[in-house]
């Protein structure tokens, strides 16, 4: 019996590496990178895959395993029995949908919650003289603004400051209440590349200084392009962290400059509500955003933002 | 063949009263009034039902169409079909849960969105010495802060300052982006009472100000105890609205007193996000919250919170 080349190569990276130091190393101790997709001829039937390396396709999860959901928020919900599926699917070899036949979409759609944090990087504090925070300030965005990490961010008529905002955002993948730091890890899934696009004029002017309006315009969560498993990252809290606009670098920094990290923020938004699996947090943005360039600048139709983050890939939405 | 006695008292106030006029009407011209439940032996079961009067029971539409679907919100998202459905289980006097084996849950659980509106009642306006807004002021609550008309409100150790708000609160029942003032109505299913529960300290003095936190710890928002149909109203604008706590009434003013109305709210934050059914409003509070009392008053464990709306009914929350 002849292995198929992308097992081969599957093994040497997504292999075997499970962890039993769940508090430290995420929901799963599996390194790999969870996708939502839909086939292209076969648009609104949502699976959950397993991307290849190489650019060599999806494994279908729900193909190789009927019992499995359809969405990866359903898929969170299987806990260790879904994990322990999709590793046994990548090691298989069956089931790939090769990659030009995928259309992904964001690794999450219809968490309960989308939890925002403003004002947690160093420098993008110092970017606008601001006192550095001593506890995180927590906002959020609808689960309607959530698209996809190659989809269109659609300008409204109704704001003239559209801005980006290159973020890390991490998945819950267990529901939890009062969770401790030290566990705190052990509650996420994994990590992806977040937009947290942003209406200045609303946000900042309008609506009685409330963020939400400003933050929450149908398309203004560009989300991907995977949800990469936090044994697969060396380290969330040291990651390159870039924005372009129109090929131009207009952020760059690590997320080693974040205020508050992971494990505090899972700690803090738990105190108050219950998480559960397929919850999304955006842990804020580094300097280099829009609004505090001198002169300002907004994102205008035709524009192409790119987002991007070490280790985990790059989200890339036209503005239209 | 003789019908049954509720048949009849039903056949008179819900029995045959559509519309064709559902831009002011709402999604179903019908009256009726809306249950989520389970049957108390069967907790977890969730259920769509529609109240008979005079507390004889429930009727429980799964029971008597098995294609209808669990929730309240899958079964707003049947649109008409589900709506013309409800209306023939409760003509037919068959499937009746009788109401001591009901437990009545929130009458929507799992929006995609808790819309919540600051500063809407001219009264209340007045009594902090604020001005009226000019625009609404849009902030949220994630769905889980969500508990049923009789569940306990829990207090949390995080706030020494918890605070009621009665609250007129309506459901969206089908999908809209951009809507129209003159057709806002027919986008939304029915009308139900919230209690805006809120921790005065988290969203006056902490968290940068934004009232996210604040107002989003679990169970901080009580609904029910049904949804009502928009034309089972007289005129949603023009509805005592009170909240008494252990006995005594801290609230008590009029729907009319709302500076924006359904309609406007409806097509002010479709301007933003795109409406989908089950999305929940609450649409702001009348004076005599304790945080503006002299000196001000919290609740407290053991103390009772009844939130009322005329022709709705009352919700009653234990603080414990």
């Amino acid at each position: 019996m002849r292995l198929p080349i992308h097992f081969l190569i599957c093994a040497r990276r997504f292999g075997v590496k499970l962890s039993a130091d769940t508090g430290r190393r995420g929901v799963c101790g599996a390194t790999m990178r969870l996708v939502q997709f839909c086939r292209r001829d076969q648009e609104g039937d949502v699976r959950v895959g397993v991307e290849l390396e190489m650019g060599q396709g999806v494994v279908d999860l729900k193909d190789f395993d009927s019992s499995l959901p359809h969405t990866m928020k359903e898929f969170l919900e299987t806990g260790e029995r879904g994990m322990d599926c999709a590793h046994r699917a990548l090691s298989s070899g069956q089931c790939v949908v090769p990659l030009p036949e995928v259309r992904l979409l964001p690794p999450v759609t219809d968490p309960e919650k989308v939890v925002c944090v403003g004002m947690n990087y160093r420098d993008h504090c110092l970017e606008q003289n601001a006192p550095i925070p001593e506890e995180p300030i927590i906002f959020s965005k609808f689960a309607s603004a959530i698209t996809g990490p190659f989809d269109d961010i659609k300008l409204p008529a109704e704001s003239k400051e559209v801005d980006w905002e290159v973020e890390l955002a991490f998945v819950i993948g267990r529901k939890g209440k009062h969770i401790k730091e030290e566990e705190a890890l052990s509650y996420v899934a994994g990590f992806t590349v977040a937009n947290d696009v942003s209406a200045r004029d609303w946000q900042m002017r309008r609506n009685g200084k409330q963020w939400l309006l400003g933050k929450t315009f149908d398309s203004f969560c560009p989300l991907g392009p995977a949800l990469v498993t936090t044994a697969a990252l060396k380290d969330p809290h040291n990651l390159g962290i870039r924005c372009r606009v129109n090929g131009s670098t207009v952020q760059d920094s690590s997320t080693n400059q974040m205020i508050f990290k992971t494990e505090k923020l899972v700690a803090w938004v738990s105190q108050f509500v219950t998480l559960r699996p397929g919850d999304v947090f955006l842990t804020g943005t580094p300097p280099g955003v829009g609004v505090f360039r001198k002169p300002p600048v907004f994102l205008k139709r035709g524009v192409v933002v790119e987002c991007e983050i070490d280790e985990i890939g790059v989200i890339r939405n036209t503005v239209i």
